[in-house]
């Protein structure tokens, strides 16, 4: 077998089955793959289906934490599980690049297999091009998802359940992804220890989604999401702009470590933007917001989990930050430059 | 707005946002979509779904009947509606190179959107990455497709069904897709008259599902496959292989057009191998052939179907054509090189 990914790989004649089977096949291993059918087949329990897709371009593609295989594990898993979903099903479309290492391919197709069995999804079909020298950097991955929302988790993608006095929790620290693979690109190689907190949180969510409301069974988190591009800064703008309410944020509490912060204030960057893989920011009921707390600290990846501010009734339609320094200033949508291929 | 597309389109802020809003849910125009959420909730019923994706890397972007969306459209809608599903939902993941024309951007979504509109299937959920320039080769698209598979076609993906004496179908006239992209390449610009065959497919597919088969409900098409990249060469050979079958072809009866076997035999292309984008191979019931031809001929992309071989009890695991000459040749899986982003 060649040792670099060729065009040929890409044909849909031998060599292309043989990466199908040799590798695709193998470390994705299930039943539904291995009838290597164009389209796979599921049976699913009726109810409502959660349907996402992301494409992941990360530069570069091994990163400190991570892979843009476990990337893309990872991120559309996340898409669904703050849909409210059980994440069940994923799609895999690798574009590579002629000239790609297969032990890089390899590394990262191990990498997904071994995340998938993780986080309990199984990776039901895919597709494979291989583009020539130069027209794709290395490799890029889209996966698609497919979930199962139930009954009472079916409002929170809409957010429309979230009132005046719900709280605002983020499961850790924020904008280690995006400080970690900055500081790996290779114009910059700082020497930094920040790790990315790439990470499938359908486990934690799962765990604060069955602390139930009150006596009755509605779901204690009014809306969530995973905060990656634009960081939690853009999903609490987005969910203040089109739910038209008022998010007073504290920056006191907002995790952010240390070596995070030294290298955003060297480089420019605010934290609230910085892309985060492992975070989901959550609107919780005021009522059970202490319960969903504990329940996140139970798990190692919400330890360090923290109530960082509240819807409130002034200034709908605006996120504010309450400073350390004791000001406040209005935290709007990016607007300029952020950081290209974070994910 | 700007007439190129920039990193900053890509980073999650503001001009995410205006180009999701303008582009995006302006043309793929639906309520899931509309109402933005990370996740699409589609309510389902109960049943066997059909999950499949592709990524689309054609080069050049736009060529004679088609560009790269009407591809991510039908290529993915056919590949639900092989496997006897009723497509019903697609998502879309762009991946951009800086620079690319927002204008030749909003002709492929719209593009997207009307044919998606005219196959009956909703995009419903999607995702924007900018790369750099030089870091992908203009635009290339991810499709992801969710199908409901009805309880009498559930075999066909695998081909259980097939037995010796079946007939293999086409719907026209093979290689128009490979050759229409391949003339319009920069390094060759033929001036051909060839226009890609590409077209969804499912209309024409549930014509022929409701062909029932004899007196029972059962499907009078075994198998089938859309025949895109390797061409209808790969996919029978495929059949062979994996369910140990004979198959006979006849080369005097296989549609090709002469300006397409024309321009193959100065490029030493063999039609066979060439991609379709609008063509389905299928393995009927000896008994229905006749009357899943005909219906196949009474719609304009099934007009010049034809019978081209059957499923013999000789050469088990061999696809063998019946040359024109009077010959005989084993068809075989490609081996060698094909061309490269034909899809």
């Amino acid at each position: 077998m060649s040792e670099t990914i060729l065009l040929d790989h890409g044909s849909g004649g031998v060599l292309t089955h043989q990466l199908i089977e040799d590798l695709f096949v193998k470390h994705f291993d299930n039943r539904t793959l291995r009838a290597l059918t164009d389209s796979a087949l599921l049976r699913v329990d009726p109810g409502t289906l959660a349907f996402t897709t992301d494409s992941y371009v990360v530069k570069p593609i091994f990163f400190p934490g991570g892979n843009i295989g476990k990337l893309a594990v990872c991120g559309t898993v996340n898409d669904l599980a703050v849909a409210g979903a059980r994440p069940l099903y994923l799609s895999a479309g690798f574009i590579i690049e002629e000239g790609l290492l297969l032990e890089d391919l390899e590394k990262i197709v191990l990498t997904m297999g071994a995340e998938a069995v993780k986080c309990g999804v199984t990776i039901v079909t895919g597709d494979t091009k291989v583009v020539e020298k130069g027209a794709c950097d290395q490799i890029f991955i889209n996966t698609a998802g497919i979930g199962i929302i139930a009954e009472p988790y079916q409002n929170i993608s809409f957010g429309t359940d979230v009132q005046v006095g719900d709280h605002i929790l983020v499961n850790g620290y924020i904008a280690d992804h995006g400080m970690a693979v900055l500081g790996k690109r290779n114009e910059l190689d700082f020497k930094t220890e920040i790790v990315s907190d790439c990470a499938s949180l359908n486990g934690l969510i799962a765990r604060a989604l069955a602390v139930l409301s009150g006596s009755s069974d509605s779901s204690p988190i009014h809306f969530m999401r995973d905060a990656t591009r634009g960081g939690i800064a853009t999903v609490l703008c987005e969910l203040a702009r089109y739910r038209n309410i008022g998010i007073r944020l504290d920056e006191s509490v907002i995790p952010v470590r240390e070596s995070v912060k030294g290298l955003c204030e060297l480089l420019g960057f605010d934290p609230l933007y910085v892309a985060n893989e492992g975070k989901v920011v959550m609107v919780v009921g005021k009522a059970d917001a202490d319960q969903v707390l504990a329940e996140l600290r139970k798990d190692p990846l919400g330890k360090d989990s923290a109530i960082i501010g509240e819807v409130v009734a002034a200034h709908p339609g605006k996120v504010v930050l309450q400073t350390e320094v004791g000001g406040r200033r209005i935290v709007d949508m990016l607007s300029g430059a952020q950081l290209p291929r974070i994910c």
